[in-house]
């Protein structure tokens, strides 16, 4: 089996270290790839990401073709893929409604469309990290729309790399992923603008402790890679940024009106999250 | 030389552990504990944080008292103590105004009034961390007001202990620690509460990786310990409360209106906070 990742950043990077390590359980006889960047080609070369790189036409004739770039990236590539009927297509978008709208109806039964629940505030071939997926969730989006082969094929290759696979409908992912990823990255690159406005934000940065450093961690997040999220996943991260600033602007009124009892009972209803997590 | 520590939880608790560790270095020959929980003094003394608990007249017998209670207790505290004039009192308080204005003229150069910059989202004894202060900041604030002798006791102490050592004056403390730790705990809260204001939860929560892991951890943080923190605060939470508003409904106009480059940008912009941490 021939194994291509078209994209050779923090995720298709990563992808490309835990297929290696599960070779032989899955018969990979090549581990190519593709960057449309030729720095960060090479730079994976260097790094041993992948064994050799193609140019894009020659990645169609791998049995399994790995998507890892960002959103947009992956809706061009969808439309210009013309592979054999046996490839697998797997993409890995952290947005899925408007990906899996725009799979041109000819590959569509091809295209696995998932989502793994993972990843860093670092980017490119250097941010790549061999255990990256390990006991990670990997979300397995409209499966009903592509060929059983195909989403075996991938359902083999996550299990292999040791991932828990939880399916669902892409817009009901969407929803989900506004709240637990899209929204906190929003959140967390306000608070670093934020700080980084005031007068002298190294006075006050040189008081950050762990609480700012893990509030803080998001925003060091890639711009283009969340510029392509924030556009296609538009309409659930408005709702969810919509409910969190009408949360924010009720805890200003409670300090306003020195409400201090409302307060500690909102806090207390958050520890709940506990419970859950 | 006999050291006390009022209120045994997360950071009192963890002060008695690191003080047993450099008790030959201080010359501490008595670790000494009171806290009006009578369960909390139980298990600190089981659990070995100090050597014996007191009632609150005989903690006044102490060379050293350190106030580690919620915010409003220390005010109480120092407004009902009496020792001696040789005792060095530390509050390690997490705003300092309002503490630093309360202390009685009487005791007033007998009070070094601190904030050391650590914790966790735990709290009780049973969240006492050895290493807690260990490598971390303590910010001195108003050391004018302190005697000398008073302020070269605390920096002798949490300079065993292995604490950096910072001054500055209360106001601008109360101004950073607004931005860097009273705003992110307030964010923290709001977004657990939007997320579990949802119909399932559950279902969104079982997406959740370490970015929101991350974001989410300060929720679990004692609610009776922030109300204290932001009733003390609450102006200067309030200013910063309202520039990260003004920040989240910058971000929403720019997504209903998808203005991608103007969000590439300021994404761009809080990229630079890896500059400074």
């Amino acid at each position: 089996m021939r194994v291509g990742i078209i994209g050779l950043g923090l995720m298709g990077g990563s992808m490309g270290l835990a297929l290696q390590e599960v070779r032989a359980q899955l018969g990979i006889k090549s581990l190519l790839g593709f960057d449309s960047n030729p720095i960060h080609a090479q730079m994976a070369l260097s790094l041993g990401l992948v064994e050799e790189c193609l140019d894009f036409e020659h990645m169609q004739t791998c049995d399994v073709l790995i998507l890892a770039t960002p959103l947009q990236g992956i809706i061009d590539i969808l439309k210009q893929l013309q592979p054999p009927k046996t490839t697998t297509i797997i993409e890995i978008g952290g947005a899925k409604g408007e990906i899996v709208r725009a799979i041109p109806p000819t590959i569509r039964p091809q295209v696995v469309a998932t989502h793994p629940m993972c990843g860093t505030e670092f980017h490119g071939p250097k941010a790549a990290l061999k255990g990256l997926y390990k006991h990670k969730i990997v979300v397995l989006v409209d499966t009903e729309q592509s060929a059983s082969m195909h989403t075996e094929r991938a359902r083999e290759l996550f299990s292999a790399i040791g991932m828990q696979m939880v399916k669902m409908r892409a817009d009901e992912h969407d929803r989900h992923v506004a709240f637990v990823s899209h929204l906190p990255h929003a959140i967390s690159y306000a608070l670093a603008n934020v700080v980084l406005a005031q007068e002298s934000p190294q006075n006050i940065l040189s008081l950050a402790a762990g609480g700012f450093r893990d509030m803080s961690r998001l925003s060091k997040s890639a711009p283009d890679m969340w510029r392509g999220i924030f556009a296609q996943n538009q309409g659930r991260i408005l709702e969810a940024l919509e409910l969190f600033i009408t949360e924010m602007q009720q805890v200003k009124g409670w300090l306003e009106a020195q409400e201090w009892e409302k307060l500690q009972t909102w806090m207390q209803q958050a520890n709940r999250l506990q419970e859950f997590m």
